[in-house]
């Protein structure tokens, strides 16, 4: 048993959460009968199904199927329905010094959602915040709760017959909180940008003192001063709570899909920087390595099969077909300069969606290549052009360990993911030590641990070789400022001193 | 004689400064005996050249012929060459307790970089700093000083044969430090977006403490925490001095300018929105008001004459003719849907040139109207659909008031820009008062005081009623985190007791 939660499994397994246990628990929380008052006075608030201490969702909430970082349960799970009642979590939290942590999809990779590993908290689940509150569709903004996810956002959006979306595509379930609190971005990325650019026209969060603020107002530019909306994205909760959110609309517009081959990445990166120099209209443009697309001839949904070499997924937009096969025939006479073979344009809407049905499954593809596998998914992002250094170090390295492997990029972004694949627990551990030497290989080479997954508890002891001491300590005084007592999201994002010690395993 | 600096105008005239020297100094800036020691210490560190007490330079930093607020000198003007100089300066600014104020190429409008009224100040001019560090042409990014100019950065890409370029375009003359701490924007925003989007890849900055930190590395996505380059964009300087950034670089493309007229601003808007809509290639899409449209008729640099009409000047961009050509087409039969008359499309670049000129130098043909007058310039931005009523509901309190006026709009964000002509000092009243006004009608509309000039002395009175006095105290509480001795551009973007008077007056 730990300090003032259950690591136990239903079944009565105990959960062993690499090292942390050992530690004694921050004085800065409240004690043991604090909890218990904070978490009655909770479900108080919050009867019924708003909230909980089962066993099961305790699980859910505290651990994850899609990383390895240690799991670590909550000691509640409460389902806010407004902002006013994150207000009140938030009061709560603070009278009896109990961490609070929001959690949405958690599609996050990097153990963001995790409660703390001594003392549990209070999970802040949004999922019952879906709610879209304002369409502005000649505006070309929308007003919701942070719990909605994208695609949600976006079939609504269609069954409606507004012709427009939001264009930021990460995880398919993946909310615009979550979305917010990570920095994300996903394929659109190489067209549209991140979450960090201006997507979000203003915020509404609960800060750690319980006061609620909305950043600004929804005019679509300000230059009223340093965004606070910004302070909150990548954020990953440690700031406040985002309970509502104004995003920035664009125009769907049709699409078509083309699959070129490649000798090798540094071809391929070449040809891209080409193509994406021409002005063309480019959507996404991403890599699937030789192992990805052996993957995909043995395991994926579309019936056609590929040469198994580097290959490029060119998603292609314009307002018209005549834009589309002008963008087409630039970028086929490019990728032709650079060795690029097999160039094939989808006929139709239908042959494009197939095509990139591929590129969506890739995950479930390589995953089929070793049955029984775990994949350790994670991400790295460097300057374009040292994009094929990055990957040819990286696969030479997976090879000489001997670890299957598979690369995906988004390659107009220098964006880097790799699933390594794993079955024991000692494969795990070579596993983590090779992502390890990928992040460290990405720093060396003027890029980022992670581009799109965040930081949590997986990648912050890089922060500091990537960013340089005075950013964190930068970082860790607003946090200071901001939340004095410590209790949003602890243990994540900011380098501590728990970090040597997950450090020395690596 | 103000308390530890002179605000005489070189001749003998006493300025007058708008009733802040009735105030007597905070106790947290130095003695006049220590501001005399900091001037000799950084004379001594700055010889000849590299600093200033001279009353001409004194007074070019300390007084702006380009907006009305009022004006305030520094006690010496220092010119460092690199980031170390600027940490010396630093050294002795906090060594002494004297204000900082960086200085670039001083086109802002909001007073941003006068002198602390009442004590002068330590003006840090960047204009030496103004090199490009490093071109990374395939990557498509840029390092350079803080001090380099964005046209003179594309000027030196074009000479070398680069096709990228910068695309943020406010003032000619702005420097890229200046922008950043403006968090500005110009007529390539509805294209490209704000200097608040994913153009600065990273930012190294002299903080107060007189530490360096460099935000980020170079790669182009990175969702390593929050960010904190993004603190000091539309910071003002308040919380340090940004010496040297990365910039993202796009393809120069293709362009061509087409002029239409229509019956109405709300007409012209609903236009815009669906041509925007239709996802063509529009860079620019520019409002020029009846108003500025005989003033461009009768002073413009192009030889045609126009109907006195709502105007847009559209700007195309695209990979190839062809899609030019489609741009305008599509963009011809919308605006006609809306009553969009005499579409003239350029028939090549000569006459793109022509056409763009006049919307170019609309601010000087403005001015030649009324001769002898003066203009005060400012902005606001409000959503899309809200500009229609803040430009009837503004157009028709200048009318009653009988000032002369014209409008220019950035109209594909909202954001919409008046020149106020003014030749006496009761007239200047009536205009602060009609810019008051159009201010609390734009925030009134979910807008902002100013859509991309800033804050500065000018309109941190407005912050508050536009962002909330929970979002205004957590700027404060950074502020004050990374600044707390209050040396970094005292008096700007804040709002603080002062501006209950300065309100008063308005």
């Amino acid at each position: 048993m730990s300090y003032y939660t259950r690591f136990i499994r239903p079944g009565g397994q105990c959960i062993r959460l690499g090292g942390y246990r050992r530690k004694s628990p921050s004085p800065k929380f409240g004690t043991r009968q604090d909890f218990e008052n904070g978490i009655r006075e909770l479900k108080g608030l919050f009867p019924g199904d708003l909230s909980s201490t089962s066993n099961e969702e305790l699980e859910t909430h505290g651990f994850s199927g899609t990383d390895y970082h240690p799991g670590a349960l909550h000691s509640i799970i409460v389902y806010p329905q407004s902002t006013e009642d994150v207000v009140k979590i938030v009061k709560v939290a603070t009278k009896y010094r109990i961490p609070v942590i929001p959690y949405s999809a958690a599609t996050s990779l990097e153990g963001q959602t995790r409660g703390h590993p001594t003392v549990g908290g209070i999970c802040v689940d949004i999922s019952h915040m879906d709610k879209i509150l304002e369409i502005h569709a000649d505006d070309g903004d929308l007003v919701c709760q942070a719990g909605a996810g994208w695609m949600d956002i976006n079939e609504t959006l269609k069954e409606k017959g507004i012709p427009l979306f939001f264009p930021i595509d990460p995880a398919p379930t993946a909310t615009i909180g979550g979305m917010l609190s990570t920095g994300c971005s996903g394929t659109n990325a190489v067209r549209y940008g991140t979450a960090r650019g201006e997507w979000i026209l203003n915020a509404t969060v609960v800060l750690p003192s319980g006061e609620v603020i909305k950043t600004r107002q929804r005019a679509r530019k300000s230059s009223t001063g340093f965004d606070t909306t910004k302070l909150f994205i990548g954020a990953e909760g440690t700031l406040g709570i985002i309970t509502e959110v104004t995003i920035k609309l664009t125009p769907v517009l049709p699409t078509t899909v083309a699959v070129v081959h490649f000798p090798d990445v540094h071809k391929a990166t070449e040809a891209v920087i080409e193509v994406l120099n021409k002005g063309v209209g480019i959507q996404c443009v991403e890599l699937m390595d030789d192992q990805m697309m052996s993957a995909t001839n043995k395991y994926g949904q579309a019936s056609r099969k590929w040469p198994e070499k580097d290959t490029i997924y060119f998603k292609f937009q314009g307002p018209t077909k005549a834009s589309l096969a002008e963008t087409a025939k630039i970028a086929k006479s490019v990728v032709e300069k650079y060795g690029g073979t097999g160039f094939t344009l989808a006929k139709d809407d239908k042959e494009a969606a197939e095509l990139w049905t591929d590129r969506k499954n890739a995950l479930y593809a390589g995953l089929a290549m070793y049955p029984g596998a775990k994949a350790w998914s994670t991400d790295v992002c460097v300057p374009l052009t040292k994009l094929p250094d990055l990957v040819y170090q990286t696969k030479r390295d997976l090879e000489e360990i001997g670890i299957p492997y598979n690369v995906l990029g988004h390659v107009g972004d220098g964006n880097f993911h790799t699933g390594l694949f794993f079955k024991t627990e000692e494969e795990k551990e070579i596993v983590r030590q090779a992502t390890h030497r990928m992040v460290k290989r990405a720093i060396a080479l003027d890029g980022t641990c992670t581009g799109e997954h965040g930081v949590g508890i997986g990648k912050k002891k890089y922060l500091v070789e990537e960013l340089g001491e005075g950013t964190v300590q930068l970082m860790k005084s607003l946090k200071r400022t901001i939340d004095p007592l410590g209790l949003f999201n602890p243990g994540k994002l900011y380098p501590d001193e728990t970090d040597d010690e997950v450090e020395g395993k690596v």
